[in-house]
């Protein structure tokens, strides 16, 4: 018996909104864990594990459904030092760890003293997924697609990017010897697209910018077979790696919940995957329930998130991206509508600052506690303070930042703000006049 | 009473070869954890632990001695996830986790079958330490060098470097709250200069050449009080940060060692380190004794270990290194000689490899493990392939390779070599047209 694979169809109609359907008898039997279905996000229906991603009933997005199993502190903190020690609470097998993978997570949660005692934070932490395999939070989404592609038979990985999902993705694919097709808008700056191309034959560069390129991949999905795009029609298990950041923090924190976490913004999904895991954590008894204020963080250039929390309505206006924050720039986010629920409904809120105010980000992160972001995460830390200087954060209150990422890959916005103090003849005397010290 | 400031003497010629000398009553109990003292690793002359790196009597480099109590696999089992669950093997305090460091090790130990079957090894493991805080495993011997600093009561944290170490200098000195100078040859690469510079406002430029930067930090130590050079002063305590490589690998495998590896050759240090890990390992019971080949690794263009091993001589003759692997690049190894002794003795050897074998080294490891590595590990890489090529590595032995760093770093090296496989418009006919997949 061979799986099935990836098609990119719409979920077929199949089941009643209250009955799970059956799975996919090409399927192996645990190839999705404890997932029973994909559950559209707006009306309930669900259809059975595949490669859906929208609702059939009504084009709202499925999400992954569980029915989880008891799970213990200890049965986890037996496991991996890796998203798989989570295993259980993923669309993932039980043998996961078997398969090839690039064994993301388990980053640093580190206390951030200085950072605190300069914005005037009574307790600070900093979740730094810039450690992760290829410097992002995107090797922990692209693991559980990689997985999903496996069970589905996949003969192409892919994904259209600009930058870190690129990344991911081809080293995934790599490493787990499948073929791999990255498509990059033609005009990408060399190092990005080394960046990538050092992993894979098979980079595509598309001439025209990304929505093209984006355009370009769901038609190509749709019209070959067994091609998953990790961030098109494999979607849904794709986004339940965010999840693991959340599990993460309680964990590392010692199996409770922060009181306010502050999550940079693109599509929305990772927030709101967050907030899922903890609510899940609560859920299987793992950490007490207690109320969390969570926080979205857009840069001005691309705040469609932020504008429409500030002006108090639902819905969403996209606009043209014009930001340094590359990787947060996402003009039409997918799940904006339910950031904004989230942070309205947890006493939290999305604030967005400007370029320079990013910039300012990432030297304050870097000079305080040693860490290199890129421009995403300098407009978190650069909202954090925001989020302090308005009021709109409570500095008593014991918070978690999340770095999404890492400042090698964007060098150029910070190369003219920062450099040698002083330049000197090698001898002693000159550096003693030099006064540096 | 206050610790004493680091001064930059030579040891003082005190207790006899054989008695551990008295510590310094100025430093607190317990500074340096279950060291005793600094004894010669030529004549075996022991001094109390201190700034002092080279031995009164013979001018032999020192290393740091312990007196290790009982120590169980359990124990370390339930510590941090970094370096810090070996804290009772370093010479650091035992509340070392409550000073504010970068939190290195404890970096992914691939099991990598698709290099092996490229190789046709039959079983090959790479140890990853690009995803330490500042992508290199510098930053465990510099949470070390740091912690020494902190307990001699040092004012200043610096060093000499091109590249790496300035990284981890600077981060680790950034979330310290030190004050932390690096010097850099005026000349440098602007991006390294940036990942540098943006964690600390004292990076100074120096014009001449990384030797002249070096002998500038040499005459500093010299004439200030208080200043702590990672890799000139304090670089006994500094060294043992890289044992954490041997210990990590071990526990990885499931507390057992490896029977051969690969390790990259710039002083030496980092192999003699990773042997004297294994040993203590065996000597505490903590794994079972056998017998480890370990094999080291240059570039041609800076190979003076390995080309004293094929020559058959005790001497390494000092060279003016030209090649791409900077990192690498040191011409007068200190640790030379112990590298061949170990090599020779554990049946292993010393290779070299050119320059476009490095490229492909590093190539190859991205392409078949979704690692990207920089020109150090290109090299160690490389080297293994050419060890199997000239059969002086063991196919059918359990390899362990060490990737030392990340290739953001030295994109440079491969960026002539990746891109594209084809550029099209943006529409599927256009995609279809390709033949790319």
């Amino acid at each position: 018996m061979s799986a099935p694979t990836v098609e990119p169809t719409t979920a077929p109609a199949a089941a009643p909104a209250d009955t799970a359907p059956a799975p996919d008898p090409r399927l192996r039997e645990g190839a999705f864990g404890n997932a029973t279905a994909l559950a559209c996000r707006e009306c309930g229906h669900q259809v059975a594990l595949g490669p859906f991603y929208a609702c059939p009933e009504c084009f709202g997005p499925l999400e992954v459904a569980y029915d989880f199993p008891a799970v213990t502190r200890e049965q986890i903190e037996a496991g991996p030092r890796n998203i798989w020690r989570y295993k259980a609470l993923l669309p993932v097998p039980d043998d996961i760890e078997q398969s090839p993978n690039t064994e993301p997570g388990f980053t640093r949660l580190l206390e951030a003293r200085n950072l605190a005692a300069e914005l005037g934070l009574d307790k600070l932490w900093v979740k730094d997924d810039s450690t992760n395999p290829t410097n992002s939070f995107k090797d922990r989404v692209v693991a559980c697609a990689l997985s999903a592609a496996r069970e589905l038979d996949a003969k192409v990985f892919a994904c259209p990017s600009t930058g870190n999902l690129a990344n991911a993705v081809a080293a995934a694919g790599a490493r787990a010897g499948m073929k791999t097709v990255v498509f990059i808008p033609s005009n990408l700056e060399k190092p990005k697209q080394v960046n990538s191309a050092v992993y894979t034959d098979k980079l595509v560069a598309v001439d025209g910018n990304y929505d093209d390129v984006n355009k370009l991949a769901s038609e190509i999905a749709g019209e070959e077979e067994g091609w998953a795009f990790v961030n098109v029609n494999v979607r849904p298990f794709y986004a339940e790696g965010s999840k693991t950041l959340g599990y993460e923090i309680a964990e590392q924190l010692g199996w409770r919940l922060p009181d306010q976490v502050v999550i940079p913004v693109a599509s929305g999904s990772q927030l709101t995957k967050v907030r899922k895991a903890f609510q899940e954590l609560v859920a299987l008894g793992l950490v007490e329930d207690k109320p969390v204020r969570i926080f979205g963080a857009q840069a001005t250039g691309c705040s469609p998130v932020s504008t429409a929390y500030k002006a108090g309505v639902d819905a969403i206006r996209p606009v043209k991206p014009d930001t340094i924050a590359k990787s947060l720039a996402i003009g039409n986010p997918a799940d904006g509508i339910y950031v904004l629920d989230i942070c309205r409904e947890t006493g939290g809120a999305v604030e967005d600052i400007s370029d320079d105010e990013v910039r300012e980000g990432i030297l304050l992160l870097a000079r305080t506690e040693g860490i290199f972001t890129e421009t995403a995460g300098g407009t978190t830390v650069g909202v954090l303070k925001k989020l302090v200087e308005t009021g709109q954060l409570d500095t008593s209150l014991e918070t978690v930042v999340i770095n999404t990422g890492m400042g090698l890959k964007t060098l150029d916005a910070v190369a003219d703000r920062v450099g040698p103090a002083a330049t000197i003849a090698p001898s002693y005397s000159a550096f003693v006049a030099s006064g540096i010290v």
